[in-house]
């Protein structure tokens, strides 16, 4: 056996040692959750007396390190219970905020789609339809919170501006259209014109300049005309809005196994993930779904801190920022299982599994169906698995592309 | 008070007196559906010494000879729960069949359409998604059944044809289109070209002709080469198989107050209410809900025996046969509270709001949900209610049409 494991192997040892002591502590009040995963292939490996591959315990090291970060993370900007059952209140006051269905049990459905698996034992599936949210995506839960927040602070005729390539900003106009101050939103020149338009009609000044020019814009009219910038993403009180949907969810399903959310800036499973966790699921996995052509998360994960993206490319346009959260990243740091990547064209076939049977969701709404399809999701035989579906924005024309539908 | 009033009084009078003792004796084993509701009015117009109009006394009386008929009828040929269960019991043994789910409390997805009620009352609205069933409608839960009975009967290699405007061909298509044994379905000219070719890429011969050519040649195939009719909606096997839908209704919703199915030829009504009423249910009222293009069941009611149209016009191509069939008419003259009419712009205004929703519906299954929209359906207020969304088989340039989307 190479001397390089043997060291490396000692290194894992005392790490775990720390690890088992600290971790035990934290554990009472927060989620660790690599922690078993870590374990078990440890013991394995001290009992074969360490007679493994050099990449094997090059993982586990990895592994090792991001969990003992964790351990010594600040976590106090980490959403609280507390700040997630209040906007959950908020919310159920506000008429246009729906509480959005889930599908139950409807594995029959796809199974001809869902991974097979060695045991023969079926998922049980579960749908949270967030497609079927007003706006067309979950949204507006974090949008409503995250300007009562605003507007109570800056006061109810504060100037907004934000940035989106589409449905942060459709919930944003829904919430401050029709306010008599002008809200502002800079968007993408590549945005479809169908989704400028409706932002438009909503009462919202559509500006459209180059990717990298938009936070430059935003920016210069926070500084020179007083604007206040609403993230589209790394923003507490949207992560607390977003959390709602775990507390409903949890009234339809209190116990999932897995769970898996299609993650852009990681503002909805940040949400999702912490509220499991802080309403006692530790042992429910949490799993982040981002395509393979914008995987800031899977790079920020992979680094251990939030990355910038050079460039994007994707069909699933909503889940395409240039650069991960630093609230959103220390969340799913915190409380997500794993960042999980899918390809365009494995999106794009979820969608029509989706659409053909008679669900409208957008290629952003489907890249956590395209996770679980895919089989990349691991240790699902036998689990209730809840799927988010996230937003349903998508025009017919747009559908008849991504479909394949022939003229006849 | 005129002569007349005061005869059709007294005519009504003893008629309630025979239909009390003969009811008394039938409503064990069967559902009286109208009963309460006809004895409740004849109770205070006697009250109020009759003093009423003639036109009350008349609706009356018609009410009243409808259920006199329905209790002398011959029940001999109605479905019994036997039959359902056994179709339900053979239905969950093939994977293609599938449990569709039913969304729960959706009432707030619906708010600002939904009828307002002078209590102020709310509805608790359930959705049962035929629209996911595979091959995109409820169909092919009765022709399985329909399919092995008749494979049983005449043999697995029978000669079959059938006459259909789309998602009987489809349902028919995906259960015989496989075999060796050539299938015929007849089309209309008129039917959209994108469902012949599905039907035609499943498997089955489709033949267009013009309507009213439609049973003639499927009467001389049958007669001349020995092919075996599959009826599109009249056959007992198919009302038993659509049957099965309520009984994981049921599962779901185990005492609605009220359901609302579309219908065409009258087949799913047919099953859902006899099922509901075989089950106990007998206080749960089920309403068809009928395009005003093609009124037939509506007409047959009223006549009091299956009518033929002269011509259809609607643009729920699905829900349009150009005549009620005996067995269905029977079933639904039996179980359905009441035919409701909608629109052609009411059953649109539907499609557009589901479709909002992330919900995919082709016009013919949303009739249902326009009749609970336009507020036609009695007293709904503060009771379950279940709206059947019936399919979902509509192209994405019909769905463009159907919402008014533009080119952006």
């Amino acid at each position: 056996m190479p001397r390089r494991v043997m060291d490396l192997g000692s290194k894992v040892t005392i790490s775990v040692a720390s690890h088992l002591r600290i971790a035990k502590y934290r554990s009472d009040s927060m989620k660790i959750p690599a922690l078993p995963n870590i374990l078990e292939p440890l013991t394995s490996l001290i009992n074969s007396g360490l007679k493994s591959s050099y990449h094997q315990l090059e993982n586990l090291g990895t592994r090792l390190a991001a969990t003992m970060e964790q351990i010594a993370m600040d976590d106090s900007d980490l959403v609280t219970l507390e700040q997630v059952k209040a906007a959950h209140n908020y919310l159920k006051t506000r008429s246009d905020m729906v509480r959005t269905p889930t599908l139950m049990h409807v594995q029959s459905l796809f199974a001809e789609h869902l991974p097979s698996s060695a045991s023969g034992e079926g998922i049980d599936l579960f749908m949270k339809m967030e497609n079927m949210q007003t706006t067309g995506s979950f949204k507006i839960r974090g949008v409503l919170n995250q300007m009562c927040k605003i507007l109570k602070r800056y006061g109810s005729d504060a100037k907004l501006v934000t940035m989106s390539a589409g449905n942060y900003g459709k919930a944003f106009a829904h919430c401050v259209g029709k306010r008599a101050t002008k809200s502002v939103c800079y968007m993408p020149v590549t945005a479809p014109k169908d989704r400028v338009a409706t932002i438009e009609e909503m009462g919202v000044e559509v500006r459209q300049v180059k990717t990298e020019e938009l936070q430059p814009c935003v920016d210069r009219l926070v500084a020179e005309e007083g604007f206040v910038y609403c993230h589209s993403f790394d923003d507490i009180n949207l992560i607390a809005g977003h959390g709602s949907s775990a507390l409903e969810l949890l009234e339809d399903v209190p116990d999932p196994d897995v769970v898996l959310v299609c993650c852009g800036g990681g503002g909805l499973v940040s949400g999702v993930a912490a509220t499991l966790s802080l309403m006692g699921r530790r042992n429910c996995r949490v799993y982040a779904v981002e395509p393979e052509g914008a995987p800031s998360m899977k790079k920020s994960f992979k680094i251990r801190q939030p990355v910038k993206l050079h460039s994007v490319s994707t069909v699933a346009t909503g889940l395409a920022p240039p650069y991960a959260g630093s609230l959103t990243y220390k969340h799913c740091h915190w409380y997500v299982e794993d960042v999980i990547l899918v390809t365009d064209a494995e999106i794009l076939e979820a969608l029509k599994i989706l659409y053909n049977r008679g669900i409208r969701a957008e290629p952003s709404g489907c890249a956590a169906m395209a996770g679980l399809l895919t089989g990349k999701v691991p240790d699902v035989a036998g689990k209730k698995v809840v799927v988010y579906v996230t937003g349903g924005n998508v025009s017919c024309s747009e559908m008849k592309k991504f479909v394949g539908e022939e003229d006849v």
